[in-house]
């Protein structure tokens, strides 16, 4: 069973923001088209687009509207990947090679720019202020969670609520808004807004937790790269903070191994196990499930059209996830 | 006299704007709020306002209205400095300083981006479609200046036209935006709209080539920094380009003294004196006086009323800036 498969109904809408997207990035500039076409293409799985339509499935469902929202929320998700991509560690320290990788952040930062532009553009479709003004929160709590991040890496002293704050501004966010502005696109009521936002922002919560497990418990080759990765680069996520408050001694061995920003780090396999043994993972999994569980409950006032059933699969999927 | 001496009359509203200005940066984030106050205080002239507040006036001028839009585009203004600041040579070359510039880096960027979004936000009082799309476009066409304007970097062979456009791209469209979109937003003819546009542009047009004028002709002093840095790190502008159109000689020696990016370039003031001795700053001159006349007969058929004595009068002050 592939994601897809769970919302096979919707291909040809999907199709349709496809071209959306592509038109989208179809800028008449060389440098830029390449980027933007190669990340269009890299193939993300379009899940935001996905809950935009199936949340504007509970309105006036009309696919020449919500296509805007769809690629705008896409295009958002696209450029925020960009940013993220942007002065990354690997580039930096191959020296050698400090005036290309300076050359193409600077290109990929005004890339991500541009498609953030791009995706207003998409929205501006919308004579609404509710939407431009729930898009331009989104955007500016992504940009506070990414900053969040950068402040707090290396920070071992954090609590829960900190890591709660920072995978909603993360991930739950983006996919909160876009169930609720697939339900206002399509001018359903105000409760089943409410309840689709809801739905969003626990499947994001519960599919970020899972992500971060999964950064601990996969082998390398289902991660396409080693074990621990977060923890090595000084994020810390809740397998990790679970196992620091459990155990102070846990806490002095990540400081000492790793240490703080610009150390190397050293060998991280005890630490993993130290965190596997911790209880850490079970916790992770626990409150992921609660959240699954918040977002089947979101769901429950809404009327029984297929659309429902979709998304009640996609968060058992996302729940059944191992990889 | 002082710029600001010539729109005493919108003092307060200026005031107003900055006010909106302070409130949209306040940032429930530390880090946030430290970058983007720091920015707010080094004080630009708030001219972007001022030219929307000056349009304004040839519609129904609300000030309560119309400064949403004059916030969002020197908010858009601002997060566009913020990322030029980005990556700049000076922080990279400093070898020991690359992680804490890397930080930095990654925060300005998500510091500008925190601010185009909040430019949208404010952006969103309006519910109309055509703010949006000119905003975007404007951002995205913004966006395509400056990758551009990477691109051409130490591309010693370009022409007056891809010059043009680039200055069109970096300064004067968010000008004539500006202008475009005062006159909107206080629902001033269509006919207005599209004469305060062209003033914006040839106004912004004139006043970037003088910039770039002032960067070989001014003395340390006035520039707070040597005379031909444009040249020097790789950015052709018009009088260079000039020159080394008249004088093939003149290309073959800025390449052999600057030539590539991460060479380090020579001794420049031999240079300096050939662009000055080709006519370049003379022929500079004479088009950026152009772009100015261009921008006083703009106005010739709007209304006598004083907000045009001080379009006029700008306009006039900006043809005269020698420093």
């Amino acid at each position: 069973m592939k994601l897809a498969d769970l919302y096979m109904f919707l291909k040809p809408d999907i199709k349709k923001i496809e071209s959306e997207l592509e038109r989208a990035v179809e800028a008449d500039h060389p440098v830029l088209r390449e980027a933007s076409l190669h990340l269009l293409h890299s193939g993300g799985k379009r899940i935001r687009p996905v809950f935009v339509l199936l949340s504007a499935k509970f309105g006036h469902y009309e696919i020449d509207r919500v296509k805007y929202i769809a690629a705008a929320l896409e295009l958002i998700h696209m450029a925020s990947l960009v940013h993220d991509d942007v002065i990354d560690d690997a580039d930096l320290r191959r020296g050698s090679k400090t005036i290309k990788a300076r050359w193409d952040n600077r290109v990929a930062m005004y890339t991500g720019d541009y498609i953030f532009a791009k995706a207003i553009e998409k929205a501006s479709f919308f004579e609404n202020e509710t939407i431009h003004r729930v898009i331009s929160n989104a955007m500016m709590e992504m940009c506070l969670g990414e900053i969040e991040q950068i402040r707090d890496q290396y920070n071992w002293d954090q609590n829960f609520k900190t890591y709660l704050r920072r995978i909603k501004r993360k991930t739950a966010l983006l996919i909160a808004v876009s169930c609720q502005l697939g339900a206002i696109s399509a001018g359903a009521s105000r409760k089943d807004q409410n309840r689709l936002y809801y739905y969003g922002y626990n499947v994001g919560m519960s599919y970020q937790i899972i992500d971060d497990i999964l950064d601990f418990t996969g082998t390398e080759k289902e991660l396409g790269k080693p074990a621990g990765g977060d923890l090595k680069q000084g994020n810390v996520t809740l397998p990790a903070l679970y196992a620091m408050h459990h155990d102070p001694f846990c806490r002095e061995e990540i400081n000492r191994i790793i240490g703080a920003n610009g150390d190397e780090p050293g060998d991280i396999s005890p630490l993993l196990d130290m965190i596997n043994r911790s209880g850490g993972i079970e916790y992770s999994k626990t409150l992921s499930r609660q959240y699954l569980e918040k977002a089947f409950r979101s769901l429950d006032e809404l009327e029984d059209i297929s659309a429902k059933k979709s998304l009640l699969d996609i968060a058992s999927y996302i729940g059944s996830r191992s990889s």
